[in-house]
């Protein structure tokens, strides 16, 4: 299996003499934290790749896309790992958060950053003779910048002390989940997969644009799901209404209340207290958040489709539509 | 001046869309963290690309190797923000560290991660262009692995709860700071200015091992001068012994003590209680630490002489010289 090759190599680099200790520390942070998501950036890359380049593609091509894919897990998990920290989170994907076993702590940190770095020694080790390698190294670095930016205006909105529900717009939330989750989340896969198959990017703008849409999209059944999902089936039980987020649905309930629910929402979002998160749920229901939502759905569905089927190429369209399908109407 | 120019750069980056709020946080936290540090490590940038290339250099390579420095300032501020967090230090270059401020907290950590993205963008809009470019960012790269890597092994080393001097050896705190401080301290500089004037980093393994032999020596002068140095000089006061450092001056003790020596060193080393901080250091007084460091610091200064007169390169002896004589007998 890829993960298993990438690991021991990574495990054995030679710019670093691992003790016995250090070496046994990364693997199992490595187990822990990268593989046991959905895998769907991962397996996004190789996917994409597959439609692009037909099924004629060599097996070791393949096993790059691979490569990439297990890249993009590993990003992930650097962001999830220290994003936890941030959040003061307690579990993640059915487990406690990496910090909160003992003696990790915030150690957790430094393995974030070795998560990271782990990245441009699989891209070095597998792509420095690729004419795409240069581009490969600029994606990531870009991507991670935007990402960073993203939570960067997530954590300073949602900032203790200054809860000011006034600021919240379907704007900023554009804003925060664009480069919080689409660029990284969606973009990046697909751009992968294009520099494989010798693309420039300076050409898939529309690309670039439609993934950002959709994961914009994805963004916000996540913030739907985090309050109306079934924990049971996601593995989570949703805090954002706790936790002041800039959800999709406090920025459409703001927009839809009249001046008393407004007052409501002023005094109750972002309580941990049970009973305020009670009222702003009950809220949500007499505005028919549910139905806003569903409006919402279908309508970017259509959207979208309509972008993708007005792409010249037939295989990018493939790529793009496999991926909609992939999200839409999802419940986890 | 280049600081500015850079910073003003990067918070007007057209990757991500500032809002007012977003770019006032960032330029904040870059006015405290990178400049106001020693510089040591960004002017050997500059200084070595000039006896590298004689006087005659044209002012836009100046800038350019000046951008360099910067590159490895903001580089500095990157782990110097997360590791005291990681430490949970208070001051820093005499001031309060940065997640120590109000309203500031564990956003520090992506604070961080900023500080770590805005390299890349450095290197990309000035260095794109340059046959070096490709070499330039898996150097980066190479040195962050490896002083992640460093920082793990220290961390873990120190892990609360697991307090086992007898883990302490010369070897192992040859490793903790080789990867820790010398490769970004002391080799990146001057790998970046080879880089610059056109050398092949595989031609220069010489160089390295020299300045990771410095940057070693630099270190034991660190862990020196944190028990003995003049805190009034050094702008904080040393933890080492609090904080059961893997420090030079511990594991020099553990080699020269008798068996009761060896045990009231077990029994003080790495207690907050300034009673025993002040056994430990009496001890260090006893075994005459300060004329083994003086002996040490004799010995690794001839040493490195000998290797830097046995290089072919005038140029290169330059280099390293002006960087030895910066660091001997330094007193902070
Ligand atoms: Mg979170
Ligand atoms: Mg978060
Ligand atoms: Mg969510
Ligand atoms: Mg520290
Ligand atoms: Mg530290
Ligand atoms: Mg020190």
């Amino acid at each position: 299996e890829v993960y298993s090759i990438l690991k021991s190599e990574l495990l054995h680099d030679p710019s670093f003499e691992f003790t016995h200790d250090s070496r046994q520390w990364v693997e199992r942070m490595l187990d822990y934290n990268v593989p046991g998501g959905k895998l769907n950036r991962g397996l996004s890359v190789l996917d994409s790749y597959k439609l692009l380049k037909g099924e004629e593609s060599a097996n070791d091509e393949l096993f790059l896309a691979c490569a990439l894919g297990w890249c993009i897990e590993w990003l992930q998990a650097y962001f999830l790992v220290l994003d936890d920290i941030m959040d003061n989170s307690h579990t993640r994907r059915g487990q406690p958060c990496w910090f909160r076993l003992p003696k990790i702590g915030l150690i957790a940190i430094n393995d974030g950053l070795i998560l990271r770095n782990h990245i441009p020694r699989i891209l070095k080790k597998y792509f420095r003779e690729k004419p795409y390698y240069v581009d490969l190294l600029d994606l990531f670095n870009e991507v991670e910048f935007q990402t960073a930016h993203g939570q960067m205006i997530d954590l300073v909105t949602t900032l203790e002390g200054e809860k000011d529900l006034s600021k919240y717009s379907l704007l900023l939330h554009r804003r925060i989940v664009q480069y919080k989750t689409a660029y990284y989340s969606f973009y990046l896969p697909v751009a992968c997969a294009l520099l494989m198959a010798g693309e420039n990017l300076d050409n898939h703008i529309g690309v670039k644009n439609i993934l950002i849409e959709m994961g914009t999209y994805f963004q916000v059944q996540d913030d739907y799901l985090d309050c109306f999902g079934d924990p049971k089936v996601m593995g989570k039980v949703g805090t954002d209404i706790e936790d002041f987020k800039c959800s999709w649905l406090v920025v459409k309930a703001l927009e839809c209340a009249n001046e008393e629910q407004k007052q409501l929402l002023h005094e109750n979002y972002g309580k941990a207290d049970q009973a305020c998160v009670a009222k702003v749920k009950e809220l949500y229901k007499v505005l028919d958040l549910e139905g806003a939502f569903a409006e919402y759905e279908s309508n970017s569905y259509e959207k979208l489709r309509k972008s993708i089927e007005a792409h010249p190429s037939k295989a990018v369209q493939a790529v793009l539509k496999s991926f909609l399908e992939k999200i839409y109407k999802r419940l986890k």
